[in-house]
């Protein structure tokens, strides 16, 4: 199996990235190639010791940035990692692709480039969910702000094919993020969504509500790219502001401080536990080429794990999973 | 000043609700109407002191639950504590109306019986929304799950309206919740209330994240009733998922047992102040009469907190500050 990484993607790029692929590269046995500014990269990867054969450079000397209109950026920055990359995917030099860069840049070369997958009307981009049940899969967490109901069905087709394969959840819960527990609560995007999604071969278990998700009752968590977003900042925003609360109250007397220096390690234990840049990348599903998002602050540790997800995305198969399902779908419209 | 309270509403009804009542009025001096089963309230106003002529009894023998559907339920149910008591405020037998019954039932009764401020589409449910930075006020919390841009304008114009004069924020900031903080970003409702807000007479700041909510960087929280629900839910979910893993931990060994012991009164203050339930009641905004949603699980201390908001919501004339805000907007319109 051959990756290819985007190297000069995400804040700590190309340093982490390339020392996270050479990390992957050692312990998983695979090849990769790393796209980017060749001599950047040469001069990081002198720094490791791995089989020389094992990483391809592919060069490219423009990077998007988070900055850029993704669309535009995707059409015009043709000698960007990112665009070299996908490009690099589309022709087979590789199975798979991951980067940390712009995820609406990554979203719309995924569209572009490697297109969609038949009977997909949009792709999405998911997100680790940490709940303190382990971790949940968001789809979709912020590609589409627009949706229409059989779009939110392809989002939980695709994102239980995801969990159960990758994620190794069997038969995962898959919920409708909702305004109340009972079927025909909602507006008028989930009421037709979960029209659809009762009548799919799926474990469907209903809808769910907000504070429901923190205790990770569902294992797919499914929604428009709107609430996704808005789900998916608030979680990180609650979390952070608690910790920033509690910090500030735990240094206001000796007393405190003193119980602090006790439960610190138990603390800090719980903040990474909440923080969804712990795990890794997250696929974008709905592509005919598998793609993962890494985090844009990702560290080495985090690419590893991220690249973990992209070799278990193509090992499993599951484009053609999702493809098959799809052809199933079909068929059924048709008989 | 005499306000009218559902006296059958609310968990903990009317224990707690008269309890709270007597304690408002012996507090604040208004004179109260309550609405009940004549015996039973008579009861529990037995048990305390009060200037006798300040209380009244108004017997109402039905009460509207949770379970029941709302539009329903005050069509049919009109000897219940919640219709008889929204007929008198109606009436003009007293100045504006508390309830810590059904929410929903409460918005369909105060459409159907109280009707709508000329001008305003659509009636909102409020919440006070905690933060690190004191309380906002979050609009739409689930009234409207289906909104259109200009609901959302008129929910900030109310939302800031009552900030100002009930909550005492001077000038207070008004945010549009987005998936992104620049204009342009959103799903296609909010980009069209982004458009109809900055040309509005409000402190309006912009669109504002799911993270930025908690730290409190906004007064008046504007969304569709759909979001605010899950915004809601979700915040409430994360408090209680952070504290219960928190304790768990903190329970893990005698060390940390011993740093909670020493910590516990703090911790105990951030969960209240993270409780959405500790601060009394939210108004209804767009309703030709004060009313004013009490929490469900209210002891006599939260309702004697909602009933100061509904006195503040009377004494500041907010309802006709919002018809002076919707004349002005119509004579607009016209020129």
């Amino acid at each position: 199996m051959k990756i290819i990484v985007d190297g000069m993607g995400g804040d700590n790029a190309p340093t982490e990235i390339v020392k996270g692929t050479v990390d992957a590269v050692n312990e998983y046995g695979i090849d990769a190639i790393i796209v980017g500014k060749e001599q950047l990269i040469k001069d990081e990867l002198n720094k490791y010791n791995f089989i020389y054969e094992k990483i391809e450079i592919l060069n490219a000397e423009n990077v998007i940035s988070n900055d850029d209109d993704p669309a535009m950026a995707i059409r015009r920055n043709k000698n960007s990692s990112l665009v070299v990359g996908l490009n690099a995917l589309k022709d087979g030099l590789g199975d798979g692709f991951i980067s940390a860069g712009s995820t609406g840049a990554l979203l719309a070369g995924g569209l572009f480039i490697i297109k969609r997958i038949q009977g997909i009307d949009r792709a999405a981009i998911t997100s680790v969910y940490p709940t303190s049940n382990g971790i949940s899969l968001l789809v979709d967490a912020g590609a589409n702000a627009d949706c229409k109901p059989q779009y939110l069905k392809q989002f939980a087709l695709m994102g239980s094919i995801y969990t159960e394969n990758v994620l190794g959840k069997k038969n995962p819960k898959v919920g409708l993020v909702n305004i109340g527990t009972e079927e025909g609560k909602g507006n008028q995007l989930v009421k037709g969504a979960y029209e659809l999604l009762k009548n799919e071969d799926l474990n469907f278990i209903g809808n769910v509500e907000g504070r429901n998700l923190p205790t990770g009752e569902v294992d797919v968590i499914v929604c428009d790219g709107f609430v996704g977003n808005v789900v998916l900042k608030l979680t990180e925003g609650m979390a952070i502001t608690i910790f920033s609360i509690l910090k500030k109250s735990l240094m206001s007397s000796t007393k405190t401080k003193i119980g602090a220096s006790l439960i610190k390690s138990e603390l800090s234990e719980i903040k990474k536990l909440m923080d969804y840049r712990e795990y890794g990348g997250a696929p974008l599903l709905g592509t005919r080429l598998p793609i993962v998002k890494a985090h844009g602050s990702s560290d080495a540790y985090a690419i590893k794990n991220a690249i973990r997800q992209l070799i278990s995305f193509i090992d499993k198969d599951i484009i053609k999973l999702i493809e098959n399902n799809m052809e199933q779908n079909i068929n059924k419209m048709e008989e």
